[in-house]
């Protein structure tokens, strides 16, 4: 039948795509027809006609990818506690009101609940929003926390450059009352710590400021009313060409050409010290309130940037915007810088992997009374540098182990079970990490080859004479040595066999 | 106003509820109609009218309750490694079909998202359900893994006892085609170590069958199509007496009274090796087929946990019957036990804090040719662990530590935030972990007074005068002592005073 031939060739494709790991959502797609062709031919596999997937622009982490995430955490977490961080968490989701008005038009992105009965939910866009909630929720002025959770947004996937609907964030925000630019300059400090511990590759931290912002387009002659539009043109900067953002704020958004071109002088400007420095004699910058607080707070935080040895790695960059709305001081943004080679003159900014900024308003907007708290905080954008750290450890040869067994225990004779389990019992409750195969009578070359495949150092092997003597034969896997322990000295052997 | 002394009133009503700590709920329902007033009063405060709180049966975890879940965890994942387990991770959401049909009337239960085009999604039920989904989905026929993670449940929130509809769940399972009770009996000696570790207290580990449960169904007398029913009705036996459990037998599910009568003979049996036996002679029992499995597999797990020395706390108890249908044999649970006290007889259950079993046929519900891959699993009920620990923690003096820096970087002079910039950064980049507060010229009795408030051991002085010698001087909180110490061996002393 043609039918069926054409279900086959489509299986074939199917098997194609999965075997050349292809975008899971072009599998899922290739999938659904296969299915539908079947379950047009009729026949038992019509009845399970449910893809088999995970939804829309999510992934599962299986032990690899998990071992290669925890190392990643373990990174971020440890230089956020370096730096006295409490730690907190809140529900994934929030009363809908909640995130109600915070994120400007993204806020279609907001996955919500069904309405069954009750109070109406969305999944957590940010942690941001959720700490701003806590902390007047529980009238905290004053803390330093880190948070480290699965946010949600209903954005367009793009798995393979680390895009999902669902992934980690990991912030670090320092609330409270201080004097200025000293938790700023702590926030790109840990970036710097971070992206330098993680090994990522050449990596550059833009800087600028809401305040500078607000202070340009105003003497720009950009009304005020057009500035958070505008604001949201200048963000594209480093995706597309200053001349298609020109036009779009000339055509789209009605700016005059004139002032797009004022724009344009300065957007393209980045620099450090100096350049605050020239700024700060700008004729017409330095006439404007806002711009003028703002660049007296960069140049204060590059101070202090230097005194922690980074503005190797920082650009005050009057291009960068950041989209979310309530930034109301310092933001900034890490990228990565493509490896350079002989074919391109300047290292490219591949992608975001930090962000982060000053919103001294979040939280009074949901205190009852309006008293703010000011805030700066950052985030690691861990997803991108997981599809880096995975992609690396692909093309490497490194073995990554996904357990942390010390030693299998295994018998060279059958009838030996109970054996095995009676020692497996006093290591565990000695706290030695073991295992052993769920058989009977398991050959021992398939215990053998089972510490082969998952790495496990050591095996324990207890046979008759073994037992009649009192010891345990420990074999070496690296080496094949085998020596005999005596069975009270086992433990303590493992663990100097097995430490650093 | 009359109107304005009731507000008054019921501010200071909301006020006493939130320090005598009352039920969340209780408190929010007052806020409200605080705000309902406040708003009819008119004025600025009504346009606040949205409730500032965390939606119904969740709550957020500060830094205090994150230390104690922490510890906690870090229980449970040593003993998960220690038995050689992989971890993986499932999205928090799942395709809504991968859900339905995996509950029973526990269905009703299940958050769905919003239908906002695209696919219908569910927030996970469990982790046992996804964890299947993964198994056939990658064609995984053999692991041994666990999964840490949050799960859903539209319940009647009872959170004083630790019944929350946002609650982590600590689940360990081994999948593959083994020789029989081995993995089963492993699970059994999980609970038994993580239950000792965390000193709760007493507890029993209650163990079942399915198969001896519809056996026994099958020889009292029950109709094929009542098991479920009945079986659910026995499931309340910890809750309520047989006598009302048999009226609902008999009055709501049309059982007859006689095959109730010899339920009852049944199912207030409990013991050990010895009632194993003892069933294995039941002349009707022993005539059913699968009972005489269940009874046989049952006595090989009691072999295997005597071998394991932990069969004092296990209990072979014919009225555990758990909800969930996927259960095909062993099933399990293990419950705190009150501390005994003259006036109580015998210990009284508190509460299940692990449950689990085996379950058979579950991935094949998910496979396209109904490929079985056999599973069992334990379940660690953390909620309730954390309600323990953290009512233990109250009633004890131990004051916990909710960072873990090991240093505050202070100046006793002022103009010195610039030394001290320069000293942490230094501190920081060797590993230290270090603070300072966000001052540039913070009272040295105020940074003493940080270090008492949140524990910091140590406090690294910059002053004129240390500069000059090039020391600094290391002040150990606890003791007052003050020493000198050369600026290049300050990490090196830190560390040695921090160690253990």
């Amino acid at each position: 039948m043609a039918e069926e031939a054409a279900v086959r060739a489509q299986a074939e494709t199917v098997r194609r795509l999965k075997q050349d790991k292809a975008d899971p959502d072009e599998i899922a797609k290739e999938v659904a027809k296969l299915l539908d062709m079947k379950a047009q031919l009729g026949g038992d596999e019509g009845k399970h006609k449910f893809v088999l997937k995970t939804p829309k622009g999510t992934r599962d982490f299986g032990p690899k990818e998990m071992a290669i995430r925890e190392r990643a955490f373990k990174a971020i977490i440890s230089c956020f506690k370096r730096h006295g961080a409490e730690v907190i968490d809140t529900p994934v989701f929030e009363l809908k009101e909640t995130l109600t008005g915070k994120y400007g038009e993204d806020s279609k992105l907001i996955y919500d609940l069904k309405d069954q009965g009750g109070e109406l939910l969305s999944l957590r866009y940010d942690l941001t929003v959720p700490f701003a909630r806590y902390l007047a929720m529980n009238k905290i002025t004053n803390i330093k926390r880190y948070h480290i959770a699965k946010v949600y947004r209903r954005d367009n996937p793009a798995m393979t450059r680390g895009r999902y609907r669902e992934f980690y964030q990991c912030d670090f925000d320092i609330a409270g009352q201080f004097d200025p630019m000293i938790p700023d300059a702590e926030c790109l400090k840990i970036v710097h710590e971070i992206l330098s511990d993680l090994q990522l590759g050449d990596f550059v931290i833009k800087v600028n400021d809401r305040r500078i912002l607000d202070g340009m387009f105003a003497v720009c002659g950009v009304p005020d009313s057009k500035f958070r539009t505008i604001c949201s043109s200048v963000d594209k900067l480093d995706k597309v060409p200053w001349e298609e953002v020109r036009s779009e704020m000339v055509g789209e958004k009605g700016l005059s050409p004139e002032a797009a071109d004022r724009i344009g002088e300065y957007v393209q400007l980045h620099g450090g010290l100096d350049l605050i420095e020239r700024l700060l004699q700008d004729p017409k910058l330095s006439q404007n309130k806002l711009a003028k607080e703002g660049l007296g707070d960069m140049k204060l935080l590059f101070e202090y940037l230097t005194l922690f040895g980074i503005t190797g790695k920082i650009s005050f960059d009057l291009s960068l915007a950041r989209g979310l709305d309530y930034y109301t001081g310092v933001i900034f943004e890490a990228v990565l810088l493509q490896q350079e080679n002989e074919h391109v003159e300047e290292p490219v900014s591949v992608g975001s992997v930090a962000g982060g900024g000053r919103y001294d308003g979040l939280v009074g907007m949901f205190d009852p009374k309006g008293r703010k708290v000011p805030c700066v905080g950052v985030s690691i954008g861990i997803e991108r540098i997981f599809s880096i750290l995975e992609q690396r450890l692909e093309a490497s040869e490194e073995k990554i182990r996904t357990t942390e067994t010390q030693v299998l225990v295994a018998s060279a004779q059958k009838k030996l079970l109970e054996e095995r389990l009676k020692l497996i019992s006093e290591l565990w409750d000695a706290g030695i990490k073991a295992e052993m195969l769920y058989k009977k009578n398991p050959k021992l070359l398939n215990q053998l080859q089972y510490c082969e495949d998952t790495g496990i150092p050591l095996v324990a092997i207890v046979g008759e004479q073994e037992l009649k003597d009192g010891v345990v034969k420990l074999r070496i896997v690296a080496t094949r040595e085998e020596v005999n322990v005596r069975r009270e000295s086992l433990v303590e052997e493992i663990r100097i066999r097995t430490s650093q």
